[in-house]
């Protein structure tokens, strides 16, 4: 007997139809003599729609409040898709976040888990109970709920698992695994048997959003065995673990992010401690940036170019407007009108001519390259917009079909 | 400075523009520098739109479950309404039923309310914040979500006034207090200054369903003020508490209660025991019975009618259907088109000739009636449903207009 959990995103517990879907999945898991734990995310856009009540209300209304309201949401899923197991017969019983022992920082919107105290769990499994549990939702110290921002139910579920000493993390979603590319895009797309933690991560941060990533440092931090797999597809997924099968695929995945700006500084004093005061400004307003490059200093000035998230561009030119006129740096040109694509894959380490053949597809295809950064296990370009899907297919090919 | 407890029922935060008109009664209560402590309902039709919801997938779902889905409406609702107040500019929280410290019997959808601990609630109050509690629910001692049944909040926030001997309790509902009649129906109808506990029970069970009559018995108990009040029109209510100003009034009201049925069991064997029988297979199935005759006994047989809830008619027509086969009663007989007419009033005990004053209303308005029952405190009759509304106006006027 395995203990497993597995979890349910928004669209997999939409509506009647898809709750009693789910609800053969997890019962049938439980058929084969598992104990299993269910996390489930607020039903289909029940988040958003929560998000825009309390807008209407009032926009700047405390975090604090804001958790109170969106908690709401995974309330009612855990509570319909028990009444589905019960309707199919079996013993099972909800929980919210903080019944299921989820404690967290106080951070209202984007928690950290602290502790998961199974304690209530165990004693419903130990009663033979299917238990569903609330994702994304936990308690703080001072016994207030927190949510853990979006995404937040594969960080539940890995904690659970993780807490549990679980035997496997399902992860269901509306994909059936991790691709070579996005199978959207790219007609060969392979899924991948398995990848690893690390592959898995950068794949995440480049826009191939199939899990959250801090649920994979997390899977990672207690070597917790994920699978990504389809609630409408009955079929293997796609195992996540500390070693992949495929470490001796040269790339496991081809990855576009679109979600993207580029921004360039012009004309900082080319002396010691202004890239420092750049992003200290930039992180104070908890921007995160990804590339950066900096230009070789000429006539006294240097340029600082880097990306950021799209929806975040008003912030960064915001952070820097004080910057610019007390730095005497000249002006800040940004462009959202590009894309970056990522190459993945543990295998590059140790083989040279990775990147160039990524450089030689694109060139192949006639796109021309704005900026690069590599790291040890991935190789990112930043591209223009209109080329990203051409550039994801020429790169695909050029590794997966010769 | 008083500790005021303020309840808002569903249509009182039906949308953003009632919500805030609410945030502005708390947030001007606050001012004159009282505490206060907010019960709020779920929006609107909320709580009915999410048993519709769990009925589509199991109408047959646990109590338990019915409880964790259901209670989520009233956690948006004290979320939005404390969002509201933060727009104002006043500090302010909103607790859950187990955070506001409702401990309440393990008995899901119809819950008692065991004990009010409100610790954190006073800990918000010594911060000078307004607090905000979700009506209706609270925690069993299994740390499970419970909910108190319909009109539950009423009794949630008498609980909280009763546990914090509070000053006041102020119940806002659509209506401007307690009249002497339905205003609806009756032109002349006076609002009252003030009717005691006793008074205010009778009128409740007799359909003027102003108050729940949990929260009033619970009133009574601890010697709380109530206050039945407007959201939506500023001028005072009317006080509910011991001891009526309006004593030496005859009668305090008139109400009709139309969602009755009566119900005749023909041909009884006339010895001891079957009614005893009759009424224990009707309470077997919760079914509350008000009015009770007997018939004299003629020929060994006996007739017994009673009136019940008009939508407990086909419950009663099952109970009692293998009572009239092992007993050998004849028949029964029972119709929907009829109502019940009460008039209320301490002030009766002590005064001869008020039923009979009654029947003079009716008789001259050519009204018959079917059933007469009497308690110390009231007197209701049983009429044909067309004739409700002409009786309520006679009554009302032989009484308040001569």
């Amino acid at each position: 007997m395995s203990l497993i959990v597995q979890k349910f995103g928004g669209s997999s517990v939409a509506n009647a139809e898809r709750v009693f879907n789910v609800a053969g999945i997890v019962t049938r898991t439980y058929d084969k003599g598992n104990d299993v734990v269910v996390v489930v995310s607020a039903q289909g856009d029940t988040t958003d729609d929560l998000i825009a009540k309390g807008n209407e209300i009032n926009p700047n209304a405390s975090k604090r409040e804001r958790d109170m309201l969106v908690a709401a949401g995974e309330q009612v899923s855990i509570a319909l898709l028990a009444m589905a197991i019960e309707k199919l017969g079996y013993p099972v019983v909800s929980l919210l976040g903080w019944q299921a022992g989820f404690q967290t920082s106080s951070a209202h919107t984007a928690a950290r888990i602290r502790r998961v105290v199974p304690s209530r769990i165990r004693k419903e499994l130990d009663k033979k109970r299917i238990v569903i549990v609330a994702g994304f939702q936990g308690l703080s110290r001072y016994d207030d709920i927190t949510t853990l921002g979006r995404g937040g139910s594969d960080t539940s579920a890995v904690a659970i698992a993780a807490a549990m000493h679980a035997d496997l993390c399902q992860i269901y979603t509306d994909v059936e695994g991790v691709y070579t590319a996005d199978p959207r895009i790219v007609k060969n797309a392979k899924k991948l048997e398995s990848i690893s933690y690390d592959e898995m991560l950068e794949l995440a941060t480049m826009g191939a959003q199939v899990l959250n990533n801090r649920s994979v440092e997390m899977a990672k931090k207690y070597n917790i065995e994920l699978e990504v797999l389809s609630s409408l597809v009955d079929a293997p997924g796609t195992i996540v673990k500390e070693k992949s099968k495929m470490e001796k695929m040269l790339i496991s995945g081809v990855a576009k992010d679109t979600d993207v700006a580029r921004v360039s500084v012009i004309g900082i004093p080319d002396e010691p401690g202004f890239a420092f005061k750049l992003f200290s400004k930039l992180s104070a307003k908890n921007i995160n940036v990804d590339i950066i490059l900096q230009s070789i200093g000429r006539d006294g000035t240097k340029d600082i170019s880097f990306t950021c998230a799209a929806d975040r561009l008003d912030d960064v030119n915001a952070a820097l407007k004080d910057y610019i006129e007390n730095i005497g740096a000249k002006e800040i040109l940004s462009s959202t009108d590009v894309a970056k694509i990522s190459i993945v894959g543990a295998g590059m380490e140790s083989h040279a001519g990775v990147a160039t053949k990524m450089f030689e597809a694109l060139y192949d295809a006639q796109i021309n390259i704005r900026m690069i950064a590599t790291s040890e296990i991935k190789v990112s370009v930043l591209i223009n917009k209109k080329d990203a899907d051409r550039a994801v297919s020429a790169i695909h090919d050029k590794f997966f079909e010769q």
